[in-house]
């Protein structure tokens, strides 16, 4: 029995190392052996601050009110229309018409959005187009949908959009271009002056094709933005757009997998995209969303944590850095601060970080080599003890104190 | 823009009408236009007995107690290890000696872990066999996983599987055999015997093939049995299979998602079927499957709902069927009665009993012609009250009453 051949590919990706999982097992080890004093977890982003108070009353009345077998039988394979309606007129009330309760597909989180929404879209052989650095399993879905990603990077230093790049980059096997605002691992919000001329460049290329270029907008941290940031909404911006959704950061509800995809009912074909969400949705396997939680996102909708939580930390965070002498840009939005690494080697960075007890991600896995990112959804006490950690990491490596 | 091309494989999986959808909603039309008593629908595979008494407690305990971040946050992509533990702990001291934590993977149902499995086994061109009658989306499925889906019917009046006609149809494509017991449409049980003599062409073929060719169980009807029948564990019988599990049906919960996939920890290369089985999770957007959910069945594993009421349902309606003339195997499990249409076209039967307020699905699309299913998961109410519409209809077809 040589041959046991199974999906080898499947097997490969099963069996990578995260990078991250390896340093918050290192973390939980050192936690263990020293005590968790002696460890500053950057690693994971995993929201810290509790869900909204809401959800708990809201769970509970739906629980103690609903028919047990209505609520947590089987809505439709794209959602209980109830709840589509909910998010379709959230959706227009708050950012334009550009959806209804037809065009909405309710999903398990994220994740499965973005599969459902490039197999839905690609062929073999199509290319999805994103800005690097970027969420590390973009290249993972598009790999499922049968595509390539290419990666344009971002500007350097700021890691806004670089449009002069992507026009470059878009070409005849250009299927869709997959943005993410606020952005995974920088904290970079698009400005409607960005989010406008990239359009305009998706116009003109589709004209060139004689064909759209669709817009994914995946946008989990919509919420999560910081001052008087806005997220301009992409579906205004240009109609052959989808969005991709999921209130796992916005009602720190990661692990209920609860979400959306929803398709701008101006685009191209809109009837048959949304066909191909619902069929692409029923190959995958996803025939319906978690039911409790398509029921309590319905009734969340426009509330969030506590994000101040995040925006302190942030300012604390940035503060501390620049402090001890390391580069940063402050982020806009999401929990994430992509920080230069002082030497080349990204890995090298975070490998002497260690020896200090702090655990930052290389960024090399995002696409983008020489910087780290740390998650700072953690706890503001966790923040401010740091601050001895990173001064002593910088200053190992002489970088002058600010 | 003529040239939208987008993938029309999955536009045409979507716009597929779903004859038992249509039914339904047939059925609710009726309904609003001349009230709840003018139909009978035995269209859906819908629990109707509500879940256990001890679910409520369940969510309401972990919903109360637990740190939320905790309860609603990311498990491990492949599931709680607290959650996995009490699933390989329930399977090895209720069925045998099978599986580890480190082999269960917690699924968003059913569906996803058949989908899991066949693209972790499947590479384009293998081939996936199954008994007829069976779930239709096993086509869909192996079809996502690039598989073709071979049906082997079972024999004609009993569905017992035809293991003979397997072994003709065990060939050098084959990658696995699937199957689901107790079974959708027909509610068969696979006997031990069946089992054992399943399995020894399995290993024969194995053999010839030098590889394995790998055993699916597809089982969230396992604890849907009536009497004393028994549902023989299939790990039991042969160590390079996988069990697929669903909570659905057990607690009555469907729509909240929630199964697992077991893999044999003494299959071949079990830990990079494991791994494949992580790796198409991963590539498929299964992060984790919902938290929440994943708890709950951890604390009500072997709790079911109130089978009874499917076993009263079941033998009254066998009674009603067999009173009127029509052919019917009584089911030892699941919730289904598949019956022999009085005509050939089994449409042209279910076209009929609509107008006697019958609601009963061709059985075509489950791969058997001249047969229809009734689902019988309904009140005893509804049950009882169909008895005259049954007669009417044998009457009109000139069945012998019996």
């Amino acid at each position: 029995m040589k041959d046991i051949a199974i999906n080898e590919n499947y097997v490969r990706l099963g069996k990578v190392r995260s990078v991250i999982r390896d340093l918050f097992e290192y973390g939980n080890a050192v936690r263990a052996r020293e005590g968790a004093d002696k460890v500053f977890d950057f690693s994971l982003g995993n929201p810290c601050v509790p869900p909204p108070e809401e959800l708990n009353a809201v769970l509970r009345e739906l629980i103690e009110t609903c028919d047990p077998v209505t609520l947590h039988g089987y809505t439709s394979a794209q959602g209980a229309e109830n709840v589509r309606r909910a998010v379709a007129d959230y959706i227009n009330s708050n950012f334009g018409d550009n959806v209804t309760a037809d065009t909405v597909y309710m999903t398990c989180g994220a994740a499965a959005a973005i599969v459902i929404t490039l197999c839905a879209l690609c062929n073999p052989g199509d290319e999805v187009i994103t800005f690097s650095p970027c969420f590390p399993e973009y290249g993972v879905f598009a790999g499922q949908a049968g595509a390539k990603l290419v990666a344009v990077p971002a500007k350097e230093g700021t890691f806004a959009p670089d449009i002069d790049a992507l026009q470059n980059a878009l070409g005849a096997k250009t299927k869709a271009v997959l943005i993410n605002s606020p952005n995974i691992p920088a904290g970079v919000v698009y400005s409607e002056e960005e989010v406008s001329r990239l359009c305009a460049a998706l116009r003109a290329h589709s004209q060139k094709l004689g064909r759209p270029v669709w817009l994914v907008s995946d946008e989990p941290y919509r919420e999560l933005v910081y001052g008087d940031t806005k997220v301009p909404y992409a579906m205004n911006f240009y109609d052959d757009s989808i969005v991709c959704y999921s209130f796992s950061k916005s009602l720190s509800v990661p692990g209920e997998r609860i979400g959306y995809v929803a398709v701008n009912r101006r685009a191209a074909r809109e009837e048959d995209v949304y066909a191909a969400v619902c069929g692409a949705g029923r190959a995958l396997g996803y025939v319906c969303a978690p039911s409790l939680f398509q029921q309590a996102a319905a009734r969340l909708l426009g509330k969030t944590s506590d994000v101040s939580v995040y925006a302190a930390n942030r300012d604390r965070l940035a503060d501390i850095l620049r402090g001890c002498g390391f580069e940063a840009v402050t982020p806009r939005g999401a929990f994430y601060l992509f920080v230069k690494s002082p030497e080349p080697s990204a890995a090298a960075f975070s490998e002497r970080a260690k020896s200090y007890g702090l655990l930052l991600v290389p960024g090399d896995g995002f696409g983008c080599k020489g910087y780290v990112r740390i998650a700072y959804c953690v706890s503001p006490q966790t923040v401010e003890r740091s601050a001895p950690a990173f001064a002593a990491l910088a200053k190992s490596y002489g970088l002058p104190r600010i």
